[in-house]
């Protein structure tokens, strides 16, 4: 009896899809487009911060028409939903718990015509980034979201995440290139905002709201994208800068230059030597400078002589480098795109993704350089990324000497004083992964309670009974 | 006792405001900021539309405190309000009922200084627009949101109507140059967005939800606004083109020019022709075309020669004018910025502000025309507008022979086709100018009822008591 009662209690406790869910799904969508096995599953467990996930139900609808009937089935059983693209994210946001339906947008690649009149693209949420890329450089044009994971992130995700990229400081985050999203509400309703309207003042507007919500507001299925005509005359300069404070005046003295600016992203030494190391790449470049910068322009005039001259004499840069040729400007843009992967050779890192007003960067920085040095740490700090932005890339690596006890102890007590500072600053937190579940610890630095208080009515205002990727950006009451 | 009664019942009956809550009123910002008298209220009672209020109670704020403190104020005393800026409104969105407190924004004028490595400008909500341009021209930048009201509008009204402008094919509207808003909820809360930052991926977007909101969420007290380069070497071509259809292929063909397009403004020749009848502007037009397009770029290189007469040769355009030197441009500027005024010399007019995808204002035009055409009207109907952002203004004049009952049917009988063949392209009820009370009419063709739901419950979340300029896009049930 006692081993009845036993078994009896395994087979009803809390199994994480009742049969009846399945049966339902897989009529809806046909038996391939359900996966059931822990082993097809385990790929959409979570996203590129590999935070543990357990997907053990994974549905894969082929139309908008078909996610609309898995949200209105899901809400109706009650299950939870954790929209999956090509999980590139770097905040958890697409992490699925035991339970949570992982609901996969990759059929839906419907890649459009591009509109030459209008200028846009209208493409389905599972198609990627770089194919977007590839179809508008066809008629010269481009939708100048870029990013590292180009080729696996997706439209969807690029959207939920409003991701950013290294070219923020002459574009704008992907909010700027938006002109229409189709997506599916919880209750399975659609909804279709703007349907490519360059205007459009009738009230709130639901399309900008949906854009970096992450996926727990609505499903977004469709998108139109405005495209731009493609910058083909660019010039790079990599220059020596000999403190953050000429850092701004470079910036400042940019700003009035004969060019606009395509990215202006820095690294120190630190960062320069180890790519030089670890990758083999910029070895010409002398490590006599604690940062540098990677400059890329597009000139409104051939000649850039004057402007670079007055560089070096009002003393901005002491160095510098100059790629008119692709080859050039490509080897000049592999020292910083290396920056990521020489760390990752190095050890464990933990990365801060923050962001300050432009203006207090320099500051900011300093500030946390000074903070970094104070004590002993078992860990080392790298300093990179989108200066022109004010948001710099916080890396810390473990020291070899150092247990993996002693680091995770040191980055803890590191970052009781960070983002202490950062709110100081008036800094973000998440300048550009969003929250997903790895930042909801530091939204509080900035976000108010009246803020996050507004986000949670909101979020029952578009999902009643939270089944929408629970637990990302925000945990409701 | 009869007299008595009725003349008891007079000084009870419905006060529009307590004695108690104007006490409190002129405790918190003094006598001479607390407007009580009918005669010096009734600025205050609407915007540019005419649509009738009746203030009879202003309150002048001096600082966010003191807005914080008479909201804190009138959700205590159950007191609706509305914020008032420069009133250069065209839906009727600062209209004041009886028993509504105008809150004027306008001794919030706190110009803050130009930030040069942000490139950014801090300004309080009443602040005008020509007011941030005259203070960026000094560091050759400029805000690029430029409307003909600009010597009066104001920044909290501009990021209230999301306003738009001339220039917005090459900049976009207002939402894309806001990088902080501080903003008061109506229980008194100050919220304060972004502060600067150029990117803050921490959840949802309060700040783009602000912007468009039309005072009906919060009242928006300061903001700092992104700025740019301003074009300086623009050139300006006025197009004679022989069809709607041509208007398209020279679009397409100017996207392909070696130049940025800042403007792209179609008008009628109906419009030509009225400018240069009532205000002897563009005389030296000939009115052969049944089409014209003033369109402004900015080149990449001095010499257009080829684009333009490929231009011709391809037959987009039958003859033009060239402006290259600055008064040559602002003359050609001149007819279609007097368009507004020279139809406003001839009679009652009726204007709709809607948008179509760029790609279909060709056919909606065509549409529209057809429509007009068909049966016998009391109006001339006049096109003109931004016809690059699918844009365009639709005017309809009384004419002369016509009574203003019969004015009055035919355009009530032209809307009932209208706006569904506005709903039929996808189109917006209102692309510009925003909700107001003027328009509410028309949403529910450009938004449907789950989305109506929204905007209701995301009006809540914000103003639970519905005080916040309340009856102003939607009515709360």
């Amino acid at each position: 009896v006692e081993e009845r009662a036993s078994s009896d209690n395994l087979s009803v406790s809390q199994p994480p899809f009742s049969s009846d869910f399945i049966a339902e799904l897989v009529k809806l969508l046909g038996q391939s487009h359900v996966l059931t096995e822990r082993f097809d599953c385990q790929a959409y467990d979570s996203d590129w911060t590999k935070i543990p996930g357990d997907a053990h139900l994974v549905a894969r609808p082929g139309s908008t028409a078909e996610v609309s009937q898995v949200l209105a089935l899901c809400s109706r059983y009650q299950v939870a939903v954790v929209p999956s693209g090509g999980r590139t994210g770097l905040a958890g946001g697409a992490t699925v718990k035991k339970g949570q339906l992982a609901l996969s947008l990759n059929r839906l690649n419907r890649l459009g015509e591009v509109d030459r009149i209008g200028r846009t693209i209208t493409v389905q949420a599972g198609v990627t980034v770089e194919s977007v890329h590839q179809k508008a450089k066809e008629f010269s044009l481009t939708w100048p979201i870029d990013l590292a994971s180009k080729g696996t992130a997706t439209i969807g995700g690029n959207l939920s995440t409003n991701a950013g990229g290294v070219r923020v400081i002459r574009y704008g985050m992907t909010r700027k290139w938006v002109t229409a999203i189709e997506a599916v509400l919880m209750s399975g309703e659609i909804i279709r905002l703007n349907d490519g309207l360059e205007k459009n003042n009738t009230g709130y507007d639901l399309l900008q709201l949906l854009i970096g919500a992450e996926g727990t507001l609505a499903v977004v299925t469709e998108a139109t994208l405005k495209l731009t005509k493609r910058s083909t005359n660019s010039q790079v300069f990599f220059f020596h800068v000999p403190s953050l404070e000429k850092l701004n005046d470079l910036l400042t003295h940019a700003w009035a230059g004969p060019f606009q600016i395509n990215a202006f992203e820095f690294l120190s030494q630190d960062c320069l030597k180890l790519v030089q190391r670890n990758l083999k790449r910029g070895n010409n470049v002398e490590t006599d400078s604690p940062f540098y910068v990677l400059m890329e322009v597009e000139p409104f005039q051939d000649d850039l002589t004057t402007w670079m001259e007055a560089t070096f004499e009002k003393g901005y840069a002491t160095n510098g480098a100059h790629g008119q040729s692709p080859e050039q400007q490509k080897e000049l843009w592999s020292i910083r795109e290396g920056i990521t992967e020489s760390i990752a050779q190095v050890g464990p890192v933990v990365k801060y993704d923050v962001a300050v007003p432009v203006k207090s960067i320099a500051e900011f920085l300093n500030s946390v350089r000074t903070q970094y040095q104070k004590t002993p740490r078992q860990f080392d700090l790298y300093l990179f990324g989108h200066y022109g932005d004010g948001s710099p890339h916080l890396n810390l690596v473990k020291q070899s000497s150092a247990s993996q006890e002693a680091f995770e102890a040191s980055i803890s007590t590191f970052e009781k004083e960070l983002f202490p500072l950062l709110k100081q600053f008036k800094g973000s937190a998440s300048s550009e992964h969003g929250v997903g579940v790895a930042k909801k610890h530091w939204v509080k630095f900035s976000r108010t309670p009246t803020e996050m208080n507004l986000f949670a009515m909101i979020k029952r205002s578009f999902d009643p009974k939270g089944l929408l990727n629970p637990g990302k950006i925000i945990d409701l009451a």
